[in-house]
């Protein structure tokens, strides 16, 4: 095939294309104590988000259900769910289907966790009782990007992100 | 958090956690010359799938239009796209617009190139003219593994797979 570009169709979406794991320590925005994200895309058609998630510390992190399906590829180190038997490592792919509930926990001797997550919908919060504490959104995410960025000296850069 | 484990819904699909790499080189389905696919999840209620790409020869390999979402994460290797400027590295993320026309290259000098890839819809092949001249969806995905499994003695292999 030769070398030839094809126009792209009319009102297409920007592709987005970057290295995952960011030079810019401050692109790193904050989820929690030692737990945080990198946003990759922010889809506010389907409502969902891709993102890296890292986590460096031990202990049970978020127990929390899915309404929609949920992919992930582990970067670096290891975590599982208590409501599981296996442990994902580096290299695991893992399928969470809607309805989950599951408790993400990171195991002693693991100082860092880095995973790529794609989800759709929302994370509902659960407590111990399995009572919603709180829950997060496409929309909410950007949210916290955009506070996170504006403090941090990096402006409008989660808008590259949203589509 | 205490180590409760909750009652996951009546009626919810089971969840998928593997090593995405596999340990038997007669998982990877040949999809054509030196190109093969590592299949990790097929969504026959949506329509789309998730799998490695895994291409050992330089060139063009082939030329497409989605027509629904596309992301992707490179594990391994380098790609891009005639279309664009941009090199896909080992750690890129990469999404790609619904309506997207793109030409796959490897470029010399990259003796393999592994990425993981979420597929919505479709791939739609187009010959140099921009004409179609072939398509996969899902369920051609999931025969052409079927296939491939039981030529290899790996039976019903691909089962695992599928929701």
């Amino acid at each position: 095939m030769p070398a030839v570009k094809f126009q792209q169709a009319a009102g297409i979406q920007p592709e987005i294309a970057v290295q995952a794991m960011p030079e810019d320590e401050r692109v790193w925005v904050p989820q929690a104590d030692n737990v945080w994200f990198r946003p990759l895309l922010f889809n506010t058609v389907s409502g969902g988000w891709s993102n890296l998630l890292r986590v460096r510390k031990s202990g049970v992190l978020s127990r929390h259900r899915h309404p929609m399906i949920v992919t992930g590829y582990v970067i670096k180190g290891s975590w599982r769910y208590l409501e599981h038997d296996w442990v994902a490592t580096e290299g695991s792919f893992v399928y969470e289907p809607p309805g989950e509930i599951h408790t993400l926990v990171v195991d002693e001797g693991v100082p860092e966790m880095i995973t790529f997550f794609t989800i759709s919908g929302a994370m509902i919060y659960l407590d111990e009782a399995g009572q919603m504490n709180g829950y997060e959104d496409v929309f909410t995410k950007i949210e916290m990007c955009r506070r996170h960025y504006h403090a941090v000296g990096l402006g409008d850069y989660v808008d590259q992100f949203i589509r």
